[in-house]
């Protein structure tokens, strides 16, 4: 293995440390913590051979350079925000993996063809504030000037928060990327899955990340006394949406790689002693391309109608949002990943991400692709989050021969 | 038709004043409002030729004599408090259709053999302190002396609110009735269901209330990514509660005259976006006997056992209440309520109570029985809560005939 894995993992526990509690890590979006972070991988990046700049949107960027300074940028980066009481993986290996990819370049004496760029991307998270992948979105121009004046839970707005940060709310858009930038935008991101684990695997190679939609269905019956109305006079809005919810699942399942999710529920009053007379509910359908999710979405939708027809219930649906498309990685950029994988010794596996990561914001902008690792018991957004120090160099290797097959050759 | 259908509804209409709201009557028990009922309700009986007095528990006993001063006494009672926000018929009806058939009697010169007693409740809906029919337990010996410090949410207790009331907490227990006092207890309710209603009748005889077993189910699977947790690898405890709900229903439909009903659920974590790793729903199952109910219960369990089993989910079950025996109507009380519906006109047609009501006390205490007018669109508990007048009366004028029944033979 050429990457350092004992360095890797150590840059991850040392990141770990800031905003770390018992009850996970707190390094929110435009927060003081998260200045922190990105200050500890600027240190980093600079002891691995790279100039450090931070961008108008405040993301930070990493610069090994080229032999032909001006050719397109081969581009790798992720996050260092987390959630409420987050993991010391989610997007922080990517950031760290892509350091020490260069690190190790700078070791071999290496000089690319192609710059490279690592970056520490702001606010992917999105639960400080409205949105996901706020950073890398004002690179590519996915960013929504709308959430400027949004609020965190304590009253801080967007804008508020960007000045503590040192950053010009009004000159944001300066970060925007100009076209034919970049060669490619790799990723190294944890899988937040079980799949590659249930496999014995180590590293899969992504091939697209999962358009979702997410919406709420209600159903509405009658609410009566539950001693003094017989079974066959009920309107039951909850037994129609256990039902309905069945079909979902039963239908979720003929579809390869589609995922369909029933999360939140309530049942209207509530009373422990009375029929249901509405219920609530949420949907979150995903798969790669929007056009299948659609029709599985319709599917289901067809399959809930019939079962509130027949109990003479009434059905809607409401949808709150709906990605217009899945974002693809590109072909050639999952064969070098391939190709890097079986190299290592890591057998190829290709699999699709179901959730979304900065990587979507560049899936119009350059050829993008993506390397996921194991995560154990597939658990993320969680203080018990953790994938091996072998499984996270693992990923380090495959990024790193993936960046020196792109960044070498013309 | 005997009884003067315009006098009761005019009562009830009248009653229906005392704490009424745009959100419904607010007649709690033990309140200032249920005070002003009784006092009312007090000069009802006074015109209606009873001799009236309250007993230690605070309940309203009007007496109409009877030749035979010291035989036992035909009694009939319901409650004149109210659910918050609750309707005018709802307990109601039975008192002033107690007092009205006195009152019947008085106008024709009736003397009955048997004296007769008809009681206001206090506190049967239980729904301000713990626990439901307080003032007929102490007549019974029903009554949970545990409940006296129990306090309302806003924190005053029934021992204070019957102080108020003018009842001295201390000797709630000489309203102890002797054995052998009463002949037999009578109540005219409404249905507080559909049943009437959807087979057009305006009269049921009830052939007894049904014992309840309430509790919770826990289901406990795997909180995971509803995005990278793909459909096979799940351990969804919502998809499971709801396969299990759905065979509650299958089951509850074979046992005739059973229900059981799932009016709350949760999905533990909640997310939109996760997949639920717990799940808590409520049962309220209901027969009138307790070996039926229990071998229902008993049934659903295995089920629901088979359905978590099968996917790989941990089932358990808390039972929180569960009633002992159901309540029968005295067979021979039964026939005579049968009867009076046939003389007045009504087809005899019999129904269990799924609802409790005072007469729940008095299944060990004397023969019992209770007979049920149609409810419009099923409702109770509700500002809407609506009989006619003509379903009113209707149900009066069998109270009358079984009360002349039972009081004028020996």
């Amino acid at each position: 293995m050429d990457v350092n894995q004992d360095r890797l993992f150590h840059h991850l526990q040392e990141l770990a440390q800031i905003g770390m509690t018992d009850n996970g890590i707190y390094c929110m979006a435009l927060s003081k913590e998260e200045n922190e972070a990105h200050a500890l991988a600027a240190q980093y990046m600079e002891q691995a051979g790279m100039t450090t700049r931070v961008d108008a949107a405040g993301n930070l960027v990493g610069r090994y350079e080229g032999s032909k300074p001006d050719a397109p940028v081969v581009m790798t980066g992720s996050h260092l925000d987390t959630v409420y009481g987050g993991g010391a993986f989610d997007g922080r290996l990517g950031v760290m993996a892509g350091i020490e990819a260069v690190h190790t370049m700078k070791e071999k004496g290496i000089v690319p063809v192609h710059p490279i760029e690592v970056i520490a991307y702001r606010d992917e998270e999105g639960c400080r504030f409205v949105g996901s992948y706020s950073g890398a979105g004002h690179l590519t121009g996915g960013y929504n000037k709308g959430i400027m004046e949004h609020a965190d839970k304590d009253g801080k707005t967007v804008r508020e928060c960007l000045k503590e940060c040192g950053i010009d709310p009004d000159h944001v858009d300066d970060a925007r990327l100009p076209e034919g930038y970049a060669k490619a935008h790799l990723e190294l991101h944890i899988e937040q899955g079980a799949v590659l684990e249930s496999k014995g695997l180590q590293v899969g190679v992504v091939t697209g990340i999962c358009c979702q939609i997410r919406g709420f269905v209600t159903i509405k019956g009658t609410a009566s006394h539950a001693g003094t109305t017989p079974m066959d006079l009920r309107k039951d809005a909850l037994t129609a949406a256990s039902a309905c919810i069945l079909e979902i699942e039963d239908e979720a399942k003929k579809w390869p790689q589609a995922v369909a999710t029933v999360g939140q529920i309530t049942a209207i009053p509530g009373g422990v002693n009375v029929v249901p007379g509405e219920v609530r509910f949420s949907i979150d359908m995903r798969n790669q391309k929007a056009a299948l999710r659609d029709a599985m979405f319709d599917k289901c939708v067809e399959r809930m109608k019939a079962v509130c027809a027949a109990r003479g219930l009434e059905f809607s649906i409401e949808v709150g949002m709906k990605d217009a498309e899945g974002v693809p990685a590109a072909d050639h950029i999952q064969d070098i990943i391939a190709e890097s994988c079986k190299e290592a010794g890591y057998p190829e596996f290709r699999m699709p991400s179901g959730a979304g990561h900065d990587s979507s914001t560049f899936g119009s902008f350059c050829p993008m692709g993506m390397i996921f690792i194991r995560s154990k018991d597939g658990l993320s957004h969680n203080k018990d989050e953790y994938s091996s120090p072998e499984d996270c160099a693992a990923g380090a290797e495959v990024l790193y021969r993936s960046m020196l097959k792109l960044a070498c050759q013309d």
